[in-house]
């Protein structure tokens, strides 16, 4: 259900998370969160040849993973939402074409999971689909030759910068009543509504401070979010952003202050979760489309699905930065989709 | 409606495109289709400082467009479905973040509009949304710089090539009872039924032979979408692809062929129809996001809107080419996405 001129929708019949996969590479294994990941590879080539095949591989496994969780071959997903972050989302195509099943291929940056998940969730809460696959990827090495400079120079990286993820995601969304497979739709998280969000454009230019791009943007989902469903922060267990890091952290606490909410007892990050500052040499954090995925799967989701946490805003972030565009001197907007996830039968 | 294990979904209750628009450049203004197009604009840098933002000033005229025929205002449209050709979908973030509406970014080559088509669709039958905007722009110019050689090069283009469209196209899509504005929904064309397709790869490895490349994934999905609804070639006036051009659409009538289906007298290619191949030097024909999007709303919609054509499968066609993927040696699949369109209230 969505009101006339409201950006979220309330689902009646809430989809449900039947399995999901979170994998990553070694540097993500040493972290914080090591243990919660279903895969760990100590290769971050992933046995492939190029940087970018090894982020199809990512997708690949993840979503290997969860058919194989769920008992299910991938002829039972409907459709597949996916994207990554290189150019013409390669990482998903390459990923994703051995599975032959529809792809809808995304783009959102770093909050393209977002995106998939809301998708996903439209599709399966209206019946016109059973079940939808969400996955998204990132990889460190492809990241940077995407973006930024040739490892091979060992540029130095400001400490507003953030250390992309290398991993992926993988989620099987379906109907609240049949997920086919082993899935009882009974010790699921559901879906129960979703804000996608605006662009948001404050006129940020600098490449290396994405948590100050992004800020603004999950400002105004969740202030959306709160407005349109008559929450606040007091109403979730957590609200969890994509990838702002500490920087984007503060920036989004100030923000949020302004408008009236409290958000710092409340407030958790991805991309801080997944790395440890003082160790991992990880700057602000960690970031990229695999980044919030891979934590939603491995940290997020279990904590709903034991019942130790209620209710969450899952809010992932991105920065819609290209090597293009920031060559000629735009700015960095940033987008940011609310998804707001319950315990089972909560 | 989708019954389990298909790929197509039939609306119950129709969805309409309310408004459109298709605007494009001054080589697109000469060719055959130059009368129909809602405007053309004699500078292709449309008073922008580069060609990527002389894309995204398409997108942003051609939406425009469609909220001034509809009698919209942005806060309208309750989500944009949107995409284009550039590495992180640059045209579609800076062309529509001015709208300062929810935004799906969407990456599928050249198949782009029919992937927002569905989506849009899919929400707006459902009454997930009342309004949906889709919307994919291409230029020629910020085109070659993304995928092939600088053009101060000058280098000779193989007859196999095509030429990459310089225009967008924009869909209000809305929900068969309440359109808002003023679209009487009894004058539009409808959307009944959806095939998303899947990714192909034939292993073929020319990116100057993109037509080659697509027309596995467009007999993909074509015969998916008469299998499925227990439809051929005879139950529609056209089968419209996107941009095969000359050489993929012979392969395509000869793959249909082998499938037991004559598409020969009914097949039209919206690369072939753009542009005059004698006098405008275009070799296989138009192609890129722009293409299929501007030619559907100059020209098919309306012989549905008058009821000179009663139902027409679009099938929009990419080729997931990217310029890293390719330098690597990998292949360039295909993907194409099936819309079945009738005249309104057929």
């Amino acid at each position: 259900m969505k009101k006339r001129g409201y950006a979220t929708i309330t689902f009646e019949r809430p989809p449900v998370i039947g399995a999901h996969a979170g994998i990553v590479g070694p540097k993500e294994g040493e972290g914080p969160l090591g243990k919660y990941f279903d895969q760990i590879y100590e290769d971050p080539m992933m046995g492939e040849k190029t940087w970018e095949q090894a982020e199809s591989a990512l997708q690949r496994k993840a979503v290997s993973a969860v058919l194989d969780k769920g008992g299910l071959c991938a002829g039972n997903v409907d459709y597949f939402f996916a994207g990554d972050l290189l150019g013409q989302s390669i990482a998903s195509s390459f990923g994703l074409e051995g599975f032959c099943r529809p792809v809808f291929g995304l783009y959102g940056a770093c909050a393209t999971i977002g995106e998939a998940l809301i998708l996903s969730a439209i599709c399966t809460a209206s019946d016109m689909a059973q079940t939808a696959m969400a996955v998204t990827s990132s990889h460190f090495a492809s990241a940077e030759r995407q973006f930024r400079f040739p490892l091979e120079y060992g540029s130095q990286r400001p400490l507003s910068a953030t250390w992309t993820v290398t991993g992926s995601g993988a989620f099987l969304v379906a109907s609240g009543k049949a997920a086919g497979g082993n899935l009882p739709a009974a010790s699921h998280a559901r879906i129960t509504a979703v804000t996608p969000g605006q662009i948001v454009d404050m006129g940020v230019r600098d490449s290396m401070n994405m948590g100050a791009c992004m800020a603004p943007a999950a400002c105004h989902t969740i202030e959306t979010h709160f407005r349109e469903t008559g929450t606040g922060p007091d109403d979730f267990d957590a609200i969890i952003t994509g990838d702002l890091g500490y920087v984007g952290q503060d920036i989004l606490i100030g923000l949020m202050q302004k408008k009236g909410f409290d958000l710092k007892q409340k407030h958790m990050d991805c991309g801080i979760e997944i790395f440890d500052r003082s160790t991992q040499d990880t700057h602000s954090g960690g970031s990229g489309c695999g980044c919030s995925a891979a934590v939603l799967s491995a940290f997020i989701l279990p904590k709903l699905e034991t019942g130790q946490w209620k209710r969450v805003l899952f809010v992932p972030t991105g920065a819609l930065l290209s090597p293009v565009s920031f060559n000629e001197g735009k700015g960095v907007p940033g987008i940011a989709h609310g998804i707001k996830l319950e315990a089972p039968g909560a």
